[in-house]
């Protein structure tokens, strides 16, 4: 199973200046891709606790995507925090440079220069139409914080992501899930390969509880919607989609 | 310094079923509180996972939040874990219990007997008016996952969190971060008890870079806000608050 797990890079995200767009996109898109999202952390630009978070992301999936700390100022410490994760050098990809030269010429400052660095051996990928470069590492993808960069450098790449999709149904109850609980047991001991969550409401809704079902195999998930369906009088169940 | 951590749990988070309200509204709470969160993460409904989080947000931080995962289904193993994690047993709260039997009588199944259970030691906490107690062990609080719960459940114990507060100041420039770098490193080197943050940005705002200014000394960030303004032209900056 393809596994990926995010890296989000931020004292403004866990000061509450910004809220994070980007944990929750990358979320949605690895869903959509059929990757299975074994975690995500969020950390301050702090080059020990972005080490420490790489090792163990990597550790636990086959994919690392991080977000932001990529840039020119005192607190853009992710590609060095990468490199030295890795135990590699930082150094200036020479491509990078080369352009940042023809654009900024007699202006290219020690701040700009920063732009070109990378860790020694990271793939630098330009595409057409885009202004800066997708910047990996073995399995580490290295993405800016701020959304619509974020967006526009995963969106290049993210076919290669893909894999078989994740299955799911869902099935709406009247029931709490105290009521549901014995019968959900019994599903889950009879359909390991599928995963099965429950998830209440408290409010106004037209339901109390909704069981989503998750798999690879779209049989299993079928077949383990009607399990539990069947064990439960009509009447307990608003919808199933 | 007082500083927290946030433990998100659950699959229906990372599938990107549901987008996570928790850990941002705690992030905004714990910073009008004074509180300086240091990290958030997010893993699935798994015992060894969520021990191991708990033990490393224990390790680095005074107070820590779990979200999700409290209720009488296979997938609620957040009472569970979190005694592990303490080396503690699982056991039934005896006002819980007391208060279940009063409500469901005969009906007191075994999936509402473990809405009673807590890791031993357990504190757990009921308020006039409201149905669910807030349970913690130690420096851990243990919420619901449902929003409206855990915002209630948390709303109750603020202010037993609440310290000196956070003093902000936010400079925006029509520079961009290359050319305001070097200003940047002078003003970090100079107020090392400011935590100062560039933010840039490439859309049509006013301005390119938002500089933050935090810190517990309310003149200690004014300095470094004036410090850095001092250095720019008058022109290169649009607005300060």
């Amino acid at each position: 199973m393809t596994t990926a797990a995010i890296l989000v890079i931020g004292n403004e995200i866990l000061s509450a200046k910004v809220a994070d767009e980007n944990g929750p996109f990358l979320a949605r898109e690895l869903r959509a891709l059929g990757v299975d999202l074994r975690r995500i952390e969020t950390v301050p630009d702090e080059v020990p606790l972005i080490i420490d978070s790489v090792r163990r992301c990597l550790a636990s999936a086959r994919w690392v995507f991080t977000s932001g700390g990529i840039g020119p100022t005192h607190d853009d410490v992710t590609i060095a925090a990468i490199a030295q994760a890795f135990g590699r050098r930082v150094v200036l990809d020479e491509g990078t440079l080369t352009l940042l030269k023809a654009r900024y010429g007699d202006h290219l400052n020690p701040a700009r220069t920063r732009l070109a660095e990378v860790p020694e051996g990271a793939r630098v990928e330009f595409h057409e139409g885009y202004l800066f470069p997708v910047i990996s590492l073995e399995n580490v993808v290295i993405l800016p914080g701020v959304p619509s960069l974020l967006r526009e450098g995963f969106t290049r790449i993210r076919e290669r992501f893909r894999v078989a999709p994740i299955f799911t149904r869902a099935i709406y109850f009247t029931l709490g899930e105290a009521a549901l609980a014995e019968h959900l047991d019994a599903t889950v001991a009879r359909f390991p390969s599928v995963g099965i969550g429950s998830y209440p409401r408290f409010d106004e809704a037209d339901h109390r509880v909704k069981v989503t079902f998750d798999g690879r195999n779209e049989s299993d998930v079928r077949s383990a919607a009607s399990f539990l369906r069947d064990r439960l009088p009509p009447g307990a169940i608003v919808r199933e989609e």
